[in-house]
This record gives C-alpha cells, sequence and structure tokens, in this order.
C-alpha cells in the first residue's frame, strides 16, 4: 500500500522543457515497486482532468487504483519547476494544490491487512490518518521532505514514531538533527521512532543504517541527469517493491533494496517525467543492477 | 620515488587547535606508502629549522631522505589554516615558502630508474623537473589542486601529457574542465594524458576512471572528522604503496589501491595532523580494509 500524490507536472531543465506530464510521488512509488512482484494500491486523489490514459497506465501496471479518490470539478494537484545547471538545485515555479486540500485519504478495505505500508513524501498529518486505518504492518516505510520539516515539525515527530524505516535526503537529515555528521544524524533519527534510515545524497548515492551498521550504496556514475524529478520517489518505490516480493526484512535484504531503489532513481533522471520507468524493462533492470555491483566490487587479500 | 613538501603545519579545526606540526604532502604520501613493501625516496626540501625527530621519524619507516635537501640559513615551508564548521571549507590563515622559494628538486641516482614516480601537490614546474630525470618509470601519478589549475594552467598541461594517474578533487576536476558532470569532466581528463583518472569527492568517497570502467570507492562514515589535512595525500600515498607492492599495474589492482588510499585517508582524518598515520599498524589496517568491504558488499539472485 502506497500513499502520496498523483500529480500534473511541468518540468524545466538545463535539457529541456515539458508540457504537461503525470507526476506525484505515489506515481512514482508504483511504476517502481510495480517492476516487482507485489500487489500494490495507490491511495491518493485526482481531479476530473486527470486523463484515462493515466489512470490505464498506472492499473496496467496492475497497480490498484480503488484508493485513488476522484473529487468532481475540482483539478489534480499540479507542480512546476525549473532545475538550474548543477540540476542539484531547483526553483518552483507553480503549485496549484487543488484537490489536495480536500484530500481524505481512504485505505481501500482489503489493503488494511497489507504488511508494507509506503508513506510517500506528504503532509505527516495525511501519513497518520493512513497509518491509523493500517491493522498491523509489518513494515512502515516514509519519505519526507524540508517542507515538513519546516512547517509541520510536531506532526512529523508523531509519525516518525510509529515508522521503521524514513527516507530522507542528506541535507534535510542535518536539517532535522542540527547536526552536520551524517552518522551522528541518523543516529539521532533512529532516536525518534524509525529502525532503519536511508540518507539519499543524490549523486553521491544513499546510506541505510541501522542501529549498528552502515551500507553504503553508490549512485550510478552518468554523463548526463536529465531531470532528477522523482529521484527519490522511484528510489524508495524500487526499494519497498523488492522487498515486498522478498518477503523477508533484514539488514542483508534492505541492502540489496537500496542498490534497487538507486538503480530505479538513475533510470528515471535519464529521461524527463516518468518516461523510463514507463519503458523499464526486467532485462535491463538486471543488467543496471550488475552495473552497480561492478561499480564497487573489488578484491583483496588479507593475510 | 615521491616528490612533494615536507613542511609545518599550524591547524585550527571546530574540535581544536595545534601548535606547530609536522605536516606537508610527502610526508603523508611517505608515511602512509610506508605501510606497504616499497623502497621509497622522499623528494623535497627543508630548513636548518627542521627537527631531527621528524627526520628520524620518516626514516623510522624506511623513507629514504637522500633526495630531501637541507637548506642552510632557510626555514622550513610553513602553512597554517583554519577548516570551518562543516570541515569541508578551510581559510589559510598564513603561508611561508620559505626553502619552496629555491626548491631544485634531485632524484637520488639510485631512485632514477623507480618504476613508480608520484608526484604531489606542488608547483607543476617542479613536478616537471622531477619527471626530466627520471629514467622510464612504469606508472607516473599526480596530484593536483586548484591554485596549479589558476595559475599555473600551462605547466600543469605539460605535466599532464606525462602522467599515466591523475588525483584530483570533483570541484577541480570541474573547474578544468568547466563541465560539470564528472563522468564527461573524467573524459576530458583522460583526452589531457592520464589514462586513469581518480576524482576525489572527501565525505563522498572517490571514483577511478579508465577508457571504459569506472570505480566507485566509498569513504568511510565517521562520526567524527577531525583534521582532513593530509587526507589526499594520504589516500594517494596509499595508492601507490600498495600498487608499489603489487608490483602489477592494472585496473583491478587499482580499484584497490583506491580503497587502501580511503581507508589511508579514513585513518588520516580521525587525528590531528600525521597522528593517526605514526600509530597505524597493519592489523588496524587489514580492519578498516574489512569494512570498507562491508560497507558496499551486497546480494542479489539475477535471475
Amino acid at each position: 500500500m502506497a500513499l502520496g500524490t498523483i500529480a500534473y507536472d511541468a518540468i524545466e531543465s538545463p535539457f529541456g522543457k515539458t508540457g504537461r506530464i503525470l507526476g506525484g510521488c505515489a506515481t512514482y512509488i508504483g511504476l517502481a515497486a510495480s517492476q516487482f512482484k507485489t500487489k500494490c494500491a495507490l491511495v491518493s486523489v485526482i481531479g476530473d482532468d486527470f486523463e484515462k490514459k493515466y489512470s490505464d497506465l498506472l492499473q496496467s501496471r496492475n497497480l490498484d487504483l480503488s484508493g485513488v479518490e476522484k473529487i468532481e470539478g475540482e483539478k489534480t494537484f499540479f507542480w512546476s519547476g525549473k532545475y538550474h545547471n548543477d540540476l542539484n538545485t531547483r526553483t518552483t515555479l507553480d503549485t496549484q494544490l487543488n484537490v489536495l486540500t480536500k484530500f481524505k485519504p481512504r485505505v481501500p478495505e482489503s489493503y488494511k491487512d497489507a504488511s508494507i505500508v509506503m508513506l510517500g513524501n506528504l503532509d505527516p498529518n495525511i501519513q497518520m490518518e493512513v497509518l491509523d486505518q493500517m491493522q498491523s504492518p509489518k513494515l512502515v516505510v516514509m519519505d519526507t521532505m524540508n517542507f515538513w520539516i519546516d512547517s509541520y515539525r510536531e506532526a512529523l515527530n508523531s509519525v516518525m514514531a510509529h515508522v521503521n524505516v524514513l527516507s530522507i535526503n542528506d541535507e534535510e537529515a542535518r536539517q532535522l538533527t542540527k547536526t552536520h555528521s551524517l552518522v551522528e544524524a541518523a543516529q539521532k533519527l533512529r532516536e525518534m521512532g524509525p529502525q532503519y534510515i536511508i540518507i539519499k545524497k543524490g549523486e553521491h548515492g544513499a546510506l541505510l543504517f541501522n542501529h549498528k551498521k552502515i551500507f553504503c550504496a553508490p549512485a550510478l556514475p552518468l554523463e548526463e541527469v536529465f531531470d532528477p524529478t522523482g529521484a527519490g520517489d522511484s528510489f524508495i518505490g524500487g526499494f519497498v517493491g523488492y522487498l515486498s516480493q522478498r518477503g523477508s526484512i533484514t539488514f542483508e535484504e534492505m541492502k540489496t533494496a537500496t542498490i534497487i531503489g538507486s538503480a530505479m532513481a538513475s533510470f528515471t533522471v535519464q529521461e524527463f517525467g516518468t518516461a523510463s520507468l514507463e519503458s523499464l524493462t526486467s532485462d535491463r533492470l538486471k543488467q543496471r543492477i550488475q552495473a552497480f555491483k561492478s561499480l564497487t566490487e573489488f578484491e583483496i587479500e588479507l593475510t
């Protein structure tokens, strides 16, 4: 079960500009997770302007949309942004919350006993409303961002207390803990609830922490990053999709899930929007996982 | 054979402040390289104020100092700097070139046929003078920094044309090639001469490139970085020391050498100056290499 936005995006990067395209964190999470054998429902909201071709696309990936509410007379959430030359910084050009202001998340009856709950990057109060509807999930994964850290701190803290895995980027981890060292930041984040912390470092990869181990996933060095939109969502979608297929939740499985997530993110940034994820085949995914393995494998005789 | 500075440093970091301590890139390179079975001479210059205890230290590590010129009536090169809170930026408080202004590097006769030449971070004109004295080294490794890129570009280009491995940090690679993508930057750097490029990314590890492969070495996530001085020099010292002991120069060996270098850097930053390298034992080095291996190893069944 994945909570998140389904949106229209309009994106500018140094490499070009899109019209109105499919976006939203639930979209990226769902498309990435659906690469794996998993039954996944999206919990989200759309307006009556949401095109059938996009619902069809998501359903063709076996994503259950019965938890996606359509509000008549309202428009789908819209976000427009422009990435700067280094692609690490962006300016929001326009945000139209539209249906999001009326969003009352409803988990479909048949998913209330889901074993994995993915709380996509959204208002922590809404994340909590979803969590309250779940019976007893084995794993709750939460993504968040600076906006919620700044302005919804109390609600964020409440959700974090119920979460097993927190996914957050490096700057946000530092901001939330007022700590420069990521090792210390992860420790402080764990004290807030989650047993596992994933710190995303963009082009520098990602770190996975539990109470005593650290795993370091590289990012694939790419000649060109085309559009970073959805990278973090694809990452965590691949992460939960893989764990769901495996059915086992250990640090060892999470290490591999972190690599899967990194591979998903590496595809996403190579084209605008969801284009890469839409055309992704399981063969190309396997090749890329192999590339990730080659990237860090080395031999040494420790005599 | 390693060219570089032997210096006095005075360092301030958020964790404290040193008096006048041993520094200089040749010092770090030598101390790191001497962890391996290799015959190494330092080519450098010191003043008559250079303390015997430091010469003794270097010699006790089997570093040959016959190529270190002592200039009477002159003082040893002195550098003083202050690291800011994030430890990624520093301000130079004082630079006294002293003996460096009169430095005429002389490679000892018995080292002119050395198979590995390490050109530490120094004026590229001096790097070239050393290279001119060598017979036919199998591997020339060069380190450089922004100061030489800004002001000694022509000399730098000349040296680079004769170098096999260039070690440079990410910002400098971007500056030198006017390219944001590190993959493209490495390609452009290779076109300037070196077949292998190492791009150091500080807390984010290092990348090793040849004409078609990339290796990604993580940095050890540390709770505290105490003093970054000498990290890059220790890195490259470990790199050449390991290759020298192995006697074989392939991309596979260089991958391991890059991990060795990363391990050396991880020790160096944990204490002020050379303290960590001085007390480093081969057992602790092995343990840390194992930690590096654990950091990135993962299992996946690609069915």
